[in-house]
């Protein structure tokens, strides 16, 4: 699609839109952007806490999770209608012309998975035109319409989504999603004080980065802004406008002048592992395993087979996310003939820390540099998994925040311009 | 349009719905109607002191009253939105095939009054072709879809309105109104404990019943199951649901064999009177007044002008709604040099006491025997106003009690086959 350099999109958060006070600063932030000559279409959350409050209620009429209904779709999609609505009064009161669109009218067509809805098409010429004329469009996030006219909704985190394919669909210059932090940290500030706000990530890291767990954007989103080639700024909602506010620009490898090695130390506690030992040795135990542990929903991570001796049995070892545990533990359990395997092993003291970064592949030895790192704190890996861009360890929980901070500071994540295997950060 | 004798709309108020327990029982109401062979629409309002609250949020974001603008509607609509996808889980849960519907997506057209939206038109086919399928659907009330796409809403007690319109669409036999009360009564029961639930009642009087302030029944959905011939049920959701269940059915006059003379005794508290003093008598004067007023949106009811002697300044006086009171003097104060009024009097401290009755116009008497009964109380009328089947007087407001009383017994409504005035009360 055309770029229009002059059409933004802007998503606030839940936080962003708790209450009306919050509400009339999120109109103070569309102004600003109106006052820069920018068309602007507004996409917007529930009110914090209103989403829990009706999926509650939706548990209570339907004894039970019936999110993957069209009537908890009709339910819990109300909780946008409302914040859109709020915040279209808000910006009329302040003489801006607004209104707010659902998603069926904003032409936001979605597959018939209700609860966790795939957008298919926006009817970006409706939109466009509407927000040409000097109109603000207030979308409801995260809902839309399902073949057979139903509302759908897109699963959590489909504001996020919802925003960057309004982007897409408009051709914006930009999605811009205000939240309650004002960038994406080289690791997480709470573990390490130096943590350093990164003014430029490609969408390749942001993506590894959402998929470990950092909660800043949602994994589908950063996938469809990588797609469609739409820069997404994050920043603070909290904040007052300004000029230049902080903030960190998700845009592909092109518009970052200087490669970094490493960008990033993920943690990602929430993780399980699963040993089975004495599998035997015969082909296609593999592929029984993790073809049952998919069919129950089951996320299947750094699988390590190891065996002492050719022809013998094998212990087969992976990672998962915890709350998967016992779902996955059940279903190995009413597996065990058909696998053969005599025991198995859960531990959920483990952790995952990840590097990541685009320029990691070209260079050699970032691996070896980690794992010399964590061996001289005496962390044990248990085990290990690699992509171009990121490389993942296993270790017991309980060295965490020491691997965070040594690795952080190994890769020299919280200086600017100093020499290192971190390299040059001073990006255009 | 042809009556389908099977097809059965239910109308659930505010506090049949105003939590998870009675949106249950609600439930075996519907459930008791599909085991009698019913093909059932249900539609429902917002739970009761949801819709305050959207209002509210709506009056903060919008800087005061914004109830006629379309984001208002889109915020307001919510209410039922919620209340319909929570009857459907419900319903599916006891594993009845049930689902929501918005008022755009049951093709409910209306005008483009948003916040008090008149429905011009209801895709009977689509919604009637659900239903002959077993399947239940459940509309939310108060709302429709603009000509130009946008939801609107049909303004307080617009729930009832949806109901008789879909029953009129859909050719329904009968459509029920389930409330807090089990019927309509001969009058207040809070002032006559004698006072009797009517087995039938004709649109007619009920018409006039509810343009007086009967809360029962909003006097659209009433002149809309009159045009349309809907039989309209009132009974009570606070009961379970039995085989013969207390109710008044409203019909038509051809319904109702032995037509009573009166049938009911409304008070009206609500209202205020204002005469003008020294109205000069030149042609139009009157004419000026009222077309003033109603330009100023004030209703007007019972107008008496008095003139001692021809050619010589008249009294003007008239009742209203005590609500429209203060609007109302402004707008006279204004309107005083065009009108040349020497005085303007305000009184707040009347009310209006009325006998309705479609037997009324063909029996003599009957405004003698209610002016002789209030007389021999000592009650002074100040104002009269008649239609073909109503009589109605202005008092003194303190009288109110004594002459609802008085009138209910003197037409011996609170008895069953006695002689008098009142009638036979045996109806089939």
């Amino acid at each position: 699609m055309e770029e229009n350099s002059d059409r933004l999109v802007m998503k606030f958060g839940g936080t962003s839109v708790g209450d009306l006070e919050r509400i009339e600063r999120v109109a103070r932030h569309v102004r600003a952007e109106i006052e820069r000559g920018r068309k602007v279409c507004v996409t917007v959350s529930a009110m914090s806490g209103e989403t829990n409050r009706l999926v509650d209620l939706t548990e209570k009429a339907g004894g039970g999770d019936v999110s993957r209904t069209p009537d908890y779709d009709a339910v819990v999609s109300t909780g946008e209608q409302v914040t859109a609505g709020l915040l279209a009064l808000v910006l009329q009161r302040q003489g801006i012309r607004a209104r707010s669109w659902q998603g069926w009218q904003a032409g936001l067509r979605t597959d018939d998975s209700h609860g966790a809805a795939v957008i298919e098409d926006i009817d970006g010429e409706t939109l466009g035109a509407a927000i040409d004329t000097g109109e603000i469009a207030v979308v409801s996030g995260f809902q839309g319409v399902s073949p057979d006219g139903r509302i759908s909704t897109l699963g959590r985190g489909g504001s996020d989504t919802t925003a960057v394919a309004l982007a897409a669909a408009l051709g914006a210059f930009r999605c811009d999603i205000y939240t309650d932090v004002d960038g994406v940290y080289t690791t997480d500030p709470r573990i390490v004080p130096g943590a350093r706000r990164l003014d430029r990530i490609s969408f390749e890291e942001m993506l590894e980065m959402a998929s470990l767990g950092a909660k800043v954007l949602q994994t589908r989103s950063v996938g469809l802004g990588m797609t469609h080639n739409v820069p997404i700024r994050v920043l603070s909602s909290l904040e007052e406008p300004q000029d230049d506010p902080a903030n960190t620009l998700i845009t592909s490898e092109e518009h970052i002048m200087e490669r970094r090695v490493v960008s990033a130390v993920v943690p990602s506690r929430a993780e399980a592992k699963i040993s089975l030992l004495g599998v035997p040795n015969t082909p296609g135990k593999s592929a029984t395993i993790f073809a049952g542990l998919a069919s129950a929903k089951v996320n299947i991570d750094m699988i390590v087979q190891s065996q002492a001796r050719a022809g013998e049995a094998a212990n087969v070892s992976f990672t998962l996310k915890e709350a998967d545990l016992s779902r996955a533990l059940s279903h190995l359990a009413e597996m065990k003939d058909e696998v053969g395997y005599t025991d198995v092993i859960a531990d959920q003291n483990v952790s995952k820390v990840s590097i990541i970064g685009v320029g990691m592949n070209d260079t050699s030895g970032v691996a070896a540099q980690m794992f010399r790192t964590l061996a001289e704190r005496g962390i044990n890996i248990q085990n290990i998994s690699t992509s171009e861009i990121k490389i993942s360890v296993l270790i017991p929980a309980e060295y965490t925040e020491l691997a965070v901070r040594a690795l952080h500071d190994a890769f020299e994540l919280g200086t600017v311009g100093a020499a290192g295997a971190g390299g040059p950060r001073a990006f255009v």
